[in-house]
């Protein structure tokens, strides 16, 4: 009984940071072993071309967090998630989003500034891990986490680990082809991949196609110029019940399930969690993601897969699926020691 | 010194019995921790429509060959290869190729029987593990073994681990889809999945659907009866430089391309290994496979994924991978025991 006092008083006073570097904020929290954030803020991504200087001003603004929770030494390390991070060389390879162009070194920058250690990994795979933690993946062992935004993300836990591959990149389930010879993706050129269809970016794209390729027919969306039609515009337009805003979410949706049973026969996942801007469309877009997936699976999966949306706020999950890491290194660390 | 000698002979005295059941045989031998194998054999599989009566069969021709390496005490346990076989409940459950219907709990029957551990999995995955302790796959953590005979089958690799997934199920890759809306499986009814395409059948059906829509351009394989088509048909035309032959190995290595280039972005492996009788089309199939696979895959993955042909015999292969079972297993209850 005492013992667990003082194991809940020591993990207590062990904090891990999340950092979660997007194409235009950095967002960053301190996050306690129960998944508990304090000390949010944000600084601009876009603001410093130099390197250098983000990392400087990181942590300029940072240090102030650090020092509400007792100072460094309280401090695990530091978690960050970031477009084309790669875990196992703590680097962000050619990310297109980003300003600073070819192999960024920035587990290690990070960690000589600090003076903690430094674990990073794609944005896509530390929600996972947040998810797996402290989400809706709590106490699965196999599931896979789709990030449904501007792109299409993922993550892939396997028996309880996540899945990074022979080289850091694994889980790039946005740029899998699941229409040969479909729709060019506008920053790849690959054609007919799933991001191309069920992005946000990709919803407005068949958005303009049905308004283009059905004229005599009326839309709410006809009264937005082609150019400002968003996801949001048709889902807006959907809820009204627009026929062609509708109908858009249906394809998406079809296109959708139809990966997403792709992806059930490959790691035979307990659940599909599915996160990000693009959800809010709710049953609009879930009832034919289900019908389509249920479809295209073979019987022995059928009616098995759960079909989840997060359970954390967006905002917080990046941080928090950052900081995991922190912990999830430790993890990994003491099997290998064992 | 003396240490490792004595160590030496306790593992030879140590063996286990892999399994392969097949739609027609079952062939099985006795496998020392070096992979070798003695006392090969093997029964029908069809001639048993009592399973109780197989169990018996299998027993009896089996005894001799535990007799010869020193009586059950020297038999760590047994592995079985099975199609649809789970390895989380032992049991084969609805195989399409077995005349055993529904879910037969094949490794509690073969255990009860013979008074050691029985452990099961798919045929494909018991490959995957094959290959990766005796194979083209040793050192390797991260792979994806892809069998091409009759049907497409698949064992992955990621992390060191084989892939269950949550219920047993995972690595069916020959039934993801690869073209929406094309090819309708003979077996399943699902549309355009990639074993309709790149088994042996589905080869044997391009070519029939080649030959019909081409009916004026002459070729070898018109001298051959539509229904007596077959891969090798198709082989031995292509090899002696037949159009139509040589297009069929095209069109089917451009669409398997398009599928590893999926599988590499989901789990991204060192290797993708192939096995199985398709691949003695060689060249003719690999070439076009490597191109179209790099041709779908995002920069980062390109030129990096080895695309290799198993080193293990045909009939040796799936008894030695069975057999790893018994040796994977004890390795999984040492980790957890730690």
């Amino acid at each position: 009984m005492e013992g667990k006092v003082i194991q809940e008083a020591e993990s207590q006073k062990e904090f891990a940071i999340g950092i979660d570097i997007g194409g235009t904020n950095t967002k960053y929290g301190v996050v306690n072993h129960r998944g508990e954030i304090s000390n949010e803020g944000e600084i601009s991504t876009t603001d410093y071309k130099d390197i250098h200087q983000y990392i400087d001003a990181l942590y300029e603004k940072l240090a102030p967090s650090i020092a509400n929770v007792g100072g460094l030494e309280f401090i695990k390390g530091i978690g960050v998630g970031a477009p084309n991070g790669n875990y196992y060389t703590g680097t962000i390879e050619y990310a297109p989003n980003l300003q600073w162009k070819g192999i960024i070194p920035m587990a290690k920058l990070i960690s000589d500034k600090f003076g903690v250690p430094c674990t990073l990994t794609n944005d896509a795979n530390a929600a996972a891990v947040g998810e797996m933690m402290y989400g809706a993946g709590r106490g699965m062992k196999d599931f896979i986490m789709i990030t449904l935004g501007t792109g299409v993300g993922s993550g892939i836990i396997a028996n309880g680990q996540l899945i990074y591959g022979h080289d850091g990149f694994a889980g790039e389930l946005g740029h899998t082809t699941t229409i040969p010879g479909g729709r060019v993706h506008w920053g790849t050129g690959l054609k007919g991949s799933l991001e191309a269809y069920a992005s946000a970016t990709g919803i407005a794209i068949t958005a303009k196609e049905f308004l283009d390729e059905r004229p005599r027919e009326d839309s709410l969306l006809r009264k937005t110029p082609h150019e400002q039609i968003t996801s949001k515009t048709v889902y807006e337009a959907a809820i009204k019940g627009d026929k062609i805003a509708k109908d858009v979410f249906e394809y998406t949706g079809k296109i959708l399930g139809l990966s997403l049973a792709n992806f059930v026969m490959f790691s035979s996942p307990e659940a599909i969690i599915l996160f990000g801007g693009v959800i809010k469309a709710g049953k609009l877009l879930m009832d034919p993601v289900r019908k389509s997936m249920e479809e295209n699976l073979l019987p022995i999966f059928q009616n098995k897969v759960k079909l989840i949306f997060s359970e954390l706020k967006e905002s917080d999950a990046a941080i928090l699926g950052a900081s995991a890491l922190v912990w999830e290194i430790k993890k990994e660390k003491d099997t290998t020691e064992k």
